[in-house]
């Protein structure tokens, strides 16, 4: 499917990305940007990610056949309820943000009964990076794109949702947005969290200066998620909170194996824990977990 | 300076990486291996990092100019002892172990009075792979080697020790070995028990499989140091346990802000956390923490 008109509202690392990869699979006409700063609309003007932007959704979504919604997804609520009356009927809403059940909500309270239009979706295609300047084309080739349809929406939206993002080298799978808040809450929220928790602890003493002069690769790599987009993760987590609390709660407990394993000096545990999360990463990268 | 015979015992990564840097810089004649697995020691006999190897550490260091500890440091105290009578009254001593109060404490108990030929060195070089086959002669260069002498090296001693560091590509500087181990608690050893400590609380899930599957490049590179050797971290916890159970604790408190802040949906504060923590992290990727 081919759209006439698209509109992205929020033309960061995902809405640029969008915009620059559909005109690479030749998916649509004109793609017209939404966002709060004009530098980075320019940049993204520039790169080829959108043809114009607007400042007002209302203005961008109107026409629109195809629309992205990409911000921080505290603004979603706002921003749904900004593009409701100029919305067409036959228009699609999709999402690339990184918690689902608050999207959902989002759509029905902003769109009523056409939230049946928003196919809520989240491409597994983070990075450290941020803004129209880090944008690619080829971002969402070969990864993952999690769609969580509301009941409202009709199976032939969802084929066409998913058709869109396959179209952009992705592949979609499709969940509630319970089990994706559950599931991202674990491997991607946590994750980011502690390492921010661990940077920030480690900025904190008087003796940060040496502390990171000594920090090698390893340290680089565990805390590279900790360069991410601080507004973006700050929605993520109060979005989130509920089912992040209790991922907290979770490794705080296996923390907590780890701590008494050394209290008690037990080697035979300290080796079984450290030899099981490395036959279990290795499965991972083996493939072996799909 | 060059070495005319080296004892190398424990050829792994630092171990066999140490024999083709030395001998990449032409500062050794024959370089002997030590170590339990035989097939290890013919893969790092292929591969140039040895010329011959032994099954008996006396008869290795037997007319050694120079010594290299690299086994898992519990290993330590009984090899340093296996050594000690057939130690030439000249030969240097150094190691390759990533905490530096045990192995302070092994070469005075297992040399005694010529404890003075031990200087302690922690190569900054770790990687999760692990072995001969893994060993490359530029492991070392552009890293940095933490020497941690002991008060009974002569300052010649701990300058023939930094040397042959250097002359392998390294930069050295001194620690106590107080200091040393408080430090790598910090941005080492931490981080890898927290990477161990998630994989392996959610390999134990029954849903494992799932979680795996969607995980993505941020949790590979956060994790990636959960797929080190887990003996030679077992013994690094047990060796600094003290140290380590310190930085836990100060962790969970850090962690512990965050919770608070989740649950209080203290959005400022939340996104105060987040920005902190990217900032420094950008001011050490950027150099300014030296």
């Amino acid at each position: 499917m081919v759209f006439g008109k698209v509109a992205i509202v929020g033309v960061g690392l995902i809405g640029g990305s969008f915009g620059l990869a559909l005109k690479a699979a030749k998916r649509c006409g004109r793609i017209v940007g939404v966002g709060r700063g004009v530098a980075n609309l320019e940049l993204a003007l520039e790169r080829g990610a959108i043809d114009a932007f607007e400042t007002e959704i209302g203005k961008a979504v109107t026409d629109a056949d195809l629309v992205l919604l990409a911000t921080p997804v505290a603004q979603f609520p706002q921003a749904v309820a900004s593009m409701a009356k100029d919305l067409m009927p036959a228009a699609l809403v999709t999402d690339g943000g990184s918690t689902k059940r608050d999207v959902v909500a989002a759509a029905r309270s902003g769109l009523g009964e056409r939230c049946a239009q928003f196919v809520p979706a989240h491409p597994i295609a983070g990075a450290e990076k941020s803004g129209a300047g880090a944008a690619s084309a080829d971002l969402f080739r070969g990864r993952k794109v999690v769609l969580t349809p509301l009941e409202e929406n009709a199976p032939e939206k969802v084929r066409v949702a998913r058709d869109v993002w396959e179209a952009l080298g992705a592949t979609t799978s499709l969940m509630t947005p319970e089990a994706h808040d559950a599931l991202f809450a674990a491997v991607s929220h946590l994750p980011h969290l502690l390492a921010y928790a661990l940077v920030g602890e480690i900025a904190g003493r008087p003796d940060a200066a040496q502390l990171f002069g000594y920090a090698a690769g390893g340290f680089r790599d565990f805390t590279r998620i900790a360069s991410s987009h601080p507004e973006m993760w700050r929605d993520i987590c109060i979005a989130n909170s509920d089912r992040l609390l209790a991922e907290i709660a979770k490794f705080s407990g296996a923390l907590r194996r780890f701590e008494k394993a050394l209290q008690a000096k037990d080697v035979g545990q300290l080796e079984r824990l450290f030899a099981e999360a490395r036959a279990a990463r290795e499965r991972w990268l083996n493939g072996e977990y799909g």
